[in-house]
């Protein structure tokens, strides 16, 4: 019978998500550790080992032990050894890293005292950072990019990692786009990412080691209304990471990272409803910087998915599309674009970030 | 101890495949009308109800129809009422029409009597074909495209069925890649389906009806070395089309079809290898054209995947990566364009289709 708003009553579970859950479980109930702590405790209160209940929680810790070292093995087999990375030596190519997650990691990567070029076409939001070289370039300007490479090359040294972040976001309906926009949407987004690879690939080969990280999107995935040039660019990523995985296959020592995230609160999708933030909850680009940084500083390959919805939604695309419809309808993803505002003030206007 | 040669020795095989298997087995032991012959037979002879063989053969027959009307029931949702397609009213537009598929559909309808016209930088490999009218147009320019569709309109009438078909493959590792050819790859292979959707769709929806036909590919799902740019732009139009399917949706009498076929012996493809013609048969182009003739026809969207092994391959992706790894190395996508040839004389040459 309260009168308050239903979102204040609720305030305390707002950051209640299914990924915090899982979060506390993985550390908890979903531990080995913790589980075989179970077992022991029932022996040391002198329970028979042929009791029910002590091999149930025998079982239970096994299965679990089973599955954190076929965790293991499914990594192995997937990617070779990790390769050593020291900061020291290492420089940091990161597109669109003016604002946003790109100007997190810079800044981080800055602060460690690695080497950091920013290639944006805009200024560093922060105004300065620590280590962070700031280079304007227009990725999408095969031109601008080839001139910059050298001055990256003379002023710090040959890139040996790729961070490419650089995205804009259209958020129209294709009928409304023009085809300036879908031109400058796949330039940025897609070509941009070949563009620099022939950049700085050659480099990285030739020093016999580099991480290259693609910034895809789970919109690859599953594509969604208003963003058709968006999720196809992102879709290419994907698969053009996966190509790249098997041409590099040769030179172990390049690593690649595929990270495919939900939906980040950052300004590149301002106005944008969230379906459920329990369920999908937004992103904050400070979580996203930690796993990638992360996975570059531990030297391997990987694929980074999150929150946890963006591991499964390519199970969207083994459903029967009876299913998969009704799923699209209750996630809501072809909704969530209506309040588009993006970083520009106007609904459904562009806005750049590169 | 036969001195023949291996591939002699089991000619007779070399049609056999698992997609004919399946076909012969979809209308004997796993067509429901079949399947209900079994108990009746048991029953005329006088075998009681309760008798388990007759139970047995009941159950399988029940699963066999219950199937059946679920499948009915998926499609159902998916998609809206089929459309009405009188071939008379249609015009029908195909890009890279010129050889290979496009050119066997635009034969087909023209035949048939509807009003075709081939968007190619070519001309007709057959020379002529009735009913086809030829534009000489690179789909890959937007001022060409733009200029045609005037002619089109006033020669032809509004087209109402887009098939989205011209395609090029460079068929090269990356570093080898120039990056005017990653350029052409992608304006033809991704863009030419965003300016040709620009072009006529505004068309098909005063029309308020059409077809929309997007010629992806497998290789959008999972990638391959050497075709970096290739798979990411089939990738693209993948997600391009779920995207169109969601914005579409005010409009039910549009119709979209995806089509993403496995490997064709068309010259496009030349010289790559089939890692299992058993598994993976290689396709021809006239069962693909029959397919997409038939779901035009038919007025209904859908999403067409041949042979047999390209309706499952979005599996690989939901599976662990040790696992897919070892997929991917068991079925050889990255060694199958390690022969290409393509249009081309010389080993990885580009060559163009549009």
């Amino acid at each position: 019978m309260s009168s308050q708003p239903r979102n204040q009553e609720l305030a305390w579970a707002k950051p209640l998500s299914v990924d915090l859950i899982l979060k506390v479980l993985n550390v908890t109930f979903l531990h080995p550790f913790v589980a075989w702590m179970i077992p022991l405790c029932m022996r040391a209160q002198a329970m028979p080992w042929h009791h029910s209940a002590i091999q149930i929680a025998i079982g239970y810790a096994s299965i679990l032990t089973a599955l954190f070292f076929l965790g293991i093995l499914n990594k192995q087999i997937a990617y070779s050894k990790p390769r050593k990375v020291d900061l020291s030596e290492e420089v940091i190519v990161i597109t669109g890293g003016a604002s946003g997650l790109g100007l997190l990691i810079a800044e981080v990567y800055g602060m460690r005292g690695a080497t950091v070029a920013v290639l944006d076409v805009k200024e560093l939001e922060s105004g300065e950072a620590r280590g962070v070289s700031v280079y304007k370039c227009d990725v999408a300007d095969k031109e601008q990019l080839a001139r910059v490479a050298v001055e990256i090359e003379r002023d710090l040294g040959t890139p040996t990692i790729l961070i490419n972040n650089a995205a804009i976001v259209n958020g129209k309906p294709l009928l409304d786009l023009s085809i300036d926009e879908i031109d400058r949407s796949f330039r940025v987004n897609l070509l941009s990412h070949f563009y620099t690879l022939k950049t700085f690939l050659p480099g990285m080969v030739r020093a016999g080691h580099g991480t290259i990280v693609t910034m895809s999107s789970v919109l690859g995935q599953v594509g969604a209304a208003q963003l058709t040039d968006y999720s196809a660019a992102k879709a290419g990523l994907t698969a053009m990471h996966r190509s790249l995985v098997a041409e590099l296959k040769s030179t172990p020592n390049i690593k690649t990272l595929l990270v495919t995230p939900g939906q980040m609160s950052t300004p590149l999708f301002n106005g944008v409803e969230t379906p459920s933030s329990f369920l999908a909850p937004l992103l904050e680009p400070v979580d996203v910087a930690r796993e990638v940084i992360a996975a570059i500083d531990a030297g391997s390959s990987a694929v980074l998915a999150m929150p946890l919805y963006a591991r499964w939604v390519n199970w969207m695309n083994v459903m029967p599309v009876g299913v998969e419809t009704i799923l699209r309808k209750l996630c809501g993803v072809d909704r969530a674009m209506k309040g588009f505002v993006g970083k520009g003030e106007t609904s459904g206007g562009t806005k750049s970030l590169i």
